[in-house]
C-alpha cells in the first residue's frame, strides 16, 4: 500500500525547478466512518470524533474527524504525488487551519502552490520554500489550509555530490 | 484504550475558569520505530520515516517520525488530560514547528500556557483561546511547537442552557 516515492513516473523537482505560481494537485481520497474512528481512537478520542450520536449534541452538530486526520490524509495525497519534490517532503513547520471539518463520505483533493522560494545562504545545497496546500472536500469547500515551509534541495549540488 | 474524557477526576476548564499565563503538563508517550513506522505507512510513506538504512542517508541522518505523527502524539496527551477544557479540544487551526525530529525512543511530554484569551461578541456561548504546546523529549529538547487557536464554551452559558 505505501508508495515510497521511488516508483513514480513523474519527474522531482528540485528547488531549480521551482517557481513561485506554479501549480500541483493530488489524487484524491474517500473518508468513512470507520477510518475517522479509527484515527480518533488512536489520536484524538474526544466523543465528537468518535461517536455520531454524542457529535450530534456537540458544537460539530454530527462526526467529524479530528483536524489532525485531515492534516494527516493532506500529507499522505502530498507524498503520493500530490507535490513531486525531490528529496521528499521535508516540513520545518507551518500555519494550518480547518475552516470546516471532514465528514464521513468525503472525498478530498488537495490543490498546491508555491507562494515562496528561498535559497539558503549557510547551506548551498538546499533552500526552504513556502507552499500553500488546499484541501478540499468533493463539494469544493476547504475543509483544510496549510502554508508549509519544507526544506528542498539544490539541482546542481545534489548532481555534484 | 480511547479515554473520551467523561471519566476524568479533574475539574474541566470553561473560558471563565482560565487566565493568561496558566501552564497545564500532560502524562507522558514512549514513542518506539514500530510505532513511528506504522503511522508512516498510513500517512507519510517516505524512506526516512520507514526505513533507518535509507534514513541515514537522508537529511535526517537516521529514522524520524513524521511531523505529522509528532503533532497526533501531541494531540493524544492533550486529550487525556494534557490540557483540560470544558467542551474537549476543539481547534480552529494554529502554527507548528518542528524544531527536530521525534526519534525512536523518545519520550514525549507537553507542556501548554494559556497566551491569549477572546470572547466572543457574536457568540455569546463562547470563546477563542490561544495555547501554546510546546513537546519536548526526556532531554528536554524541544521537537514540537503548537500555538493553537482553541473554541472554548463560557461557564454561564452551559450552565443556563
Amino acid at each position: 500500500m505505501a508508495n515510497t516515492g521511488a516508483d513514480h513516473a513523474e519527474p522531482r523537482l528540485y528547488l531549480d525547478d521551482l517557481r513561485v505560481g506554479q501549480r500541483f494537485t493530488s489524487a484524491s481520497h474517500a473518508v468513512d466512518e470507520d477510518q475517522i474512528r479509527a484515527f480518533a481512537a488512536q489520536f484524538d478520542p474526544q466523543p465528537f470524533h468518535l461517536d455520531d450520536r454524542a457529535a450530534r449534541g456537540s458544537l460539530f452538530g454530527g462526526l467529524a474527524a479530528s483536524g489532525w486526520h485531515t492534516a494527516a490524509i493532506t500529507m499522505r495525497l502530498l507524498v503520493e504525488g500530490g507535490l513531486p519534490l525531490a528529496g521528499g517532503i521535508v516540513g520545518a513547520g507551518g500555519e494550518i487551519g480547518w475552516p470546516q471539518p471532514t465528514r464521513p463520505g468525503d472525498i478530498l483533493r488537495v490543490g498546491s502552490e508555491i507562494v515562496e522560494i528561498r535559497p539558503s545562504r549557510s547551506r548551498p545545497d538546499r533552500g526552504m520554500v513556502t507552499v500553500r496546500s488546499d484541501t478540499r472536500n468533493q463539494r469544493g469547500e476547504v475543509v483544510q489550509t496549510l502554508m508549509a515551509r519544507l526544506v528542498v534541495p539544490r539541482r546542481s549540488q545534489v548532481d555534484c555530490a
